[in-house]
């Protein structure tokens, strides 16, 4: 893999995301071969030149890297250790899921792994669907130094902050720190400007107080404007961000560690999911507050 | 008060923010008149040249504009309605509560004010100390249209945000909106912090990763560096965040609207100040979770 035009790359689950991600490899030159649950959303990815494959199998048994990006850990789980998974097609290969999942399942998979004589890195990644288009998304890698050398010049045609946290797990780990601490900020967010609703304030007004100062940051300028406007359509789905919060409770608890405000966002969220919401970006949180105003 | 230089200035609460305050006041070339509670910490601004009065009413009756800048609420109360009060002394002039305080005080404020023909603004400020020593505080300003034009000059003194968000009372809110939008934010830090920490992560490393993106902020940035390094100073103390929590809590209240982020941070922050951690930085929030991890 030090000529990395070459590179046989397999890459499976072309959600909005994954298709961008695909389309990053295919135009640095790279062969590239899928596979994705539903076909039809392949299409893009096929007409740029990639070869469609029947199964995650048949995908590694072509591929020097594999690459998967699916939806929940147990599509994960499925797409890796099934009958015809990944690891059952695999042959000295680098397998890399970038799919945000648990750390518990990331580090079974890379005993799974070697065991075939593969390597596997967990490189979830943040930045969303623009992140994506663009290139630019952080990847948060967890696994061998090795693997993740050699896997970093793929990873660089799809982001621009590129960071090893540590052995398999800690990419999964890491991304679930963003997670939780996006799970409060939001709460924030929206508990502050339903706040300065009530209180008759002009909202815009009030972010040119505040959006610079202590309570300053993404999720205030980027959501709370978003809020403001009523715009409520997803940059990150409910549904998923949900998930995530599941995830990272449960290896909380695991840990033995309490954390409160994760709970609570959690249970706002799944009271949200509850009333049809799932399918509205996270910033509808709002929704919650708004309907108790 | 269009020739600024010649305003006759009173100040009143000369803690560690009002004496910069006063300063940057002072060395603009206003004559001032300063009371403070106890005497000694008025020695800075007196040595500059501010003169001492023996009440808030001696101040006021010097002053053409007076500045309150004291502790809680009943502090204020005092301050402006005691019977050497501010209100007690004060002659057609324009009076700022630049304290935080409590919205349904300030109203009650610029309505005792106008009784005695003096106009009020309620002007608290966020920056702290650095913002203050700078004259970069940001300014909410509750008041008069008319009011503001004139405190305007002096304001740009201690400020370099100053925004008028509404009525009496509105500069108050939206400083609650800002202490709201914060509460929640610095348990997500302390949550995604306690997290990577139990999970064996590198926390440093894991900023690198998160840090810029949909998580990232002056909470995580700032505060989340100095958690990290063990640097529980206080920028902003515990126990006037918990001052400031209860006032949002019971505006809230009033206006019967429910926030469980904001009663979750004022009850974990109120167990710190039981554990006798009211004079340390509110980023020392994450001892909290280092008792429980």
């Amino acid at each position: 893999m030090t000529d990395t035009k070459n590179t046989r790359v397999g890459f499976i689950g072309l959600g909005i995301m994954g298709r961008s991600m695909a389309g990053h490899i295919l135009a640095a030159g790279h062969p590239l071969w899928v596979y994705n649950r539903s076909r039809e959303k392949a299409a893009e990815t096929l007409a740029a030149g990639a070869t469609w494959c029947d199964t995650p199998a048949a995908v590694a048994a072509q591929s020097e890297v594999v690459i998967t990006m699916v939806g929940n850990p147990s599509d994960v789980e499925q797409v890796w250790l099934g009958a015809d998974g990944v690891l059952a097609g695999a042959r000295d290969a680098l397998l890399i899921d970038m799919t945000t999942s648990s750390p518990e399942l990331a580090r079974r998979l890379a005993a799974e792994a070697a065991q075939r004589a593969c390597r596997a890195l967990d490189a979830p990644v943040s930045g969303g669907e623009v992140g994506a288009r663009d290139a630019k998304l952080s990847i948060m890698v967890g696994g061998a130094q090795d693997a993740f050398d050699a896997a970093l010049p793929l990873l660089q045609l799809m982001g621009a902050n590129i960071v090893r946290q540590g052995e398999a797990g800690a990419g999964q780990h890491t991304k679930m720190c963003n997670q939780i601490v996006i799970a409060s900020t939001i709460m924030g967010v929206c508990e502050g400007l339903a706040y300065g609703k009530a209180a008759g304030l002009d909202l815009p007004t009030v972010l040119k107080s505040i959006g610079a100062g202590a309570a300053g940051g993404f999720q205030l300028s980027v959501m709370g404007g978003k809020i403001i406007e009523g715009d409520f359509a997803p940059g990150f789905f409910i549904e998923h961000f949900v998930k995530d919060l599941g995830i990272a409770l449960a290896e909380a608890q695991r840990m033995q560690l309490d954390l409160p405000a994760l709970a609570l966002a959690r249970k706002l969220y799944t009271g949200l999911v509850d009333q049809g919401h799932s399918r509205l970006g996270t910033q509808a949180l709002f929704k919650h507050y708004e309907a108790r105003s």
